[in-house]
């Protein structure tokens, strides 16, 4: 075999959006852009910071888009994560995470000499091995301390237990305490509006009282970062956060998409799984080419998009590891069943996970192949 | 930012397996390698020939050892995924599947100029693709008709829904019947032994019937491919099987380990991903670093291990995309809990998938780190 044999490319600019080889990761560009366009509006008229989430898409060609609307900068959730946008002149990203082990402390430490960098903590020993990596690298980092506010994941209790990270913090010139992180992913996939307006504001409350606890023993709270696309409405409103990090917006999922919406900041579905049908033997059912190495099934198998909404007749009912089950939604409506050959696009059933399959996104616009874009930090995860 | 700017790597050879960043895919190649020798010295045994499939691991390091065995190739269930084993030197693959669209058919039959190359038809349009690619490209493939064997899934019903099919592929030069795939992948899951002993004799059955159908056709298939690592003790008695295909003794995984296994013929768990606590803040559990970008959860969660066995006092509960949460098993038994910064080794769910989601496979031995793996096929999913 020669070794420069190379595969060709899914897809390439100028070529018919339905000539894109099988199974690919599809973005509809205007959807897309009104998206963006839409969440950085909110966030200017209600005067809160946009800084999105950019381990939804992992991409540097979205994050400079997200920016050049207006975002303040990114989030990442990993420190590895956050190399190739550095690397793509992102200027401003916070690590909305707590990080384990100094290698990792090490690498952010690194990275702070390119670009302005914060992190989470919630524990002691890791401002400790902030302090020592940074002390080391002779660079500075800023420092958000995390508050659980009903998640009970990461975080500290409420915000007596975060005074004493606030003296530690102080301790060390090279750090720099820059607020709080109150987030609380949990309330993003309540389907009811009301049921999520409700636990929006509960966790807002309890953000308020951390940052009011902070206050009252001089403690100023410069940023608060929090939010998330299902709760920005609420987020927006509540005035305790001073920057939203949403990230799905940019896409939306069929788990998203699930929610019921009443208010008029509404999101429309961008990112698609072309996929197509590979065997038609059975009869009753077809079977495409994408299954669970072509999408996250997480949160539920994805939705057959026809015409601008889940079809009517057909249902995705399985995943195999390079198989997907097509069965129509009526029983023993064969008609309705898509031909051997024949194409179809996906609603991914959760977005963030599915980005990080692919190597790259395929931006359509107009029926065209309008834009490749890598997803340069697919697979980092440390 | 410098552009040169890079990433440390995860490990690096005689590295201690303890100090491999995480979250990492971790190999023991002790392990590994006596799964290897087990299953050949089975198929030896029976008399079988072993094809082991590829899109279990994704690593050409791993086909070549395979093949180094005993193995007479190897299977990939697509096309492009083949392209990085063509390319380390696999000459003989198998495509153990229907493939959709004449992209796929292009690249398969330019591939043909490299290796000897068999894919499976269920219908005749694929065969009319097959044949159209191969006569631009002036090579040769062969094809294997896949039949049903319960799985409901791709393949003719039976043998005579084949024979349309062999004289199709009788009409072509280019294409030469090589003989059936019958493979059930519902059978590798079912936990009971005796069930899937039951099960995997039924589908057997089904598969000599289809044989018997074209023998009495005068069509003689030369090779009949399928089985798997939950069937296989199964499939190399039953007599109907010239080749079997297993992929994930290699590494073994929860979903696998779950099975009950009372022959002798029994695989080892040698497939971890290397994990770090990074918040105990909220003290009733740990949050650890691998969540859903770092392992597939459709088959369930991953087990804690523990001095080669599930830990029996902890373990891990939910996955969120980033973070995973580690509660004791026992409730209230907070002592259990690892501290802040220990690591731990998880056994994932489902190890295709999982090992799609790495470009490299740490391999250690003896508590070293000994090798690094590139997963060269991982994302190949057209």
């Amino acid at each position: 075999m020669s070794l420069t044999f190379a595969l060709p490319p899914a897809a390439q600019v100028g070529q018919p959006a339905d000539t894109i080889d099988t199974p690919s990761l599809v973005l509809d560009l205007d959807v897309f852009e009104r998206n963006v366009a839409r969440m950085q509006a909110a966030a200017d008229q209600a005067g809160v910071k946009l800084r999105p989430h950019a381990k939804a898409h992992k991409c540097p060609d979205i994050a400079l888009a997200q920016m050049a609307r207006g975002a303040v900068g990114i989030c990442c959730q990993k420190v590895s994560e956050a190399v190739p946008f550095v690397r793509a002149g992102v200027q401003d990203i916070h690590i909305s995470n707590e990080i384990a082990g100094p290698a990792k402390a090490k690498l952010l430490a690194e990275l702070a000499r390119h670009a302005r960098l914060s992190v989470c903590v919630d524990d002691l020993r890791q401002i400790d091995a902030l302090a020592a990596a940074t002390q080391a690298a002779g660079t500075t980092l800023d420092v958000f301390i995390e508050v659980d506010i009903g998640q009970g994941r990461c975080g500290v209790a409420d915000g007596a237990a975060a005074l004493p990270l606030v003296a530690c913090i102080a301790a060390h010139p090279q750090l720099r305490l820059r607020g709080l992180q109150a987030y609380h992913g949990g309330i993003q996939h309540l389907r009811g509006w009301t049921e999520r307006r409700d636990a929006a504001a509960r966790a807002a409350d309890r953000t308020g009282s951390a940052i009011a606890r902070l206050e009252a023993a001089g403690v100023r709270c410069e940023v608060v970062t929090g939010g998330g696309s299902g709760s920005v409405e609420f987020d927006l409103g509540s005035g305790v956060y001073t920057e939203i990090q949403p990230g799905s917006y940019v896409f939306m999922d069929a788990d998203y998409g699930s929610n019921a919406y009443t208010g008029a900041l509404r999101f429309e579905h961008g990112l698609f799984i072309a996929t197509a049908v590979m065997s038609v033997a059975a009869g009753d059912r077809a079977v495409v080419d994408a299954g669970l190495k072509s999408m996250a099934v997480d949160s539920g198998l994805p939705w057959i998009w026809n015409e601008g909404a889940p079809s009517a007749t057909l249902g995705y009912v399985a995943a195999n590891d390079e198989h997907g089950i097509v069965r129509p939604k009526r029983e023993g409506d064969v008609a309705a069943l898509p031909a051997l050959g024949s194409r179809m696009m996906l609603v991914p059933g959760h977005c963030d996970p599915t980005l990080n399959l692919y190597d790259e996104l395929v931006g359509i616009r107009g029926g065209t192949v309008a834009a490749i874009w890598p997803v340069a930090a697919r697979g980092l995860s440390r």
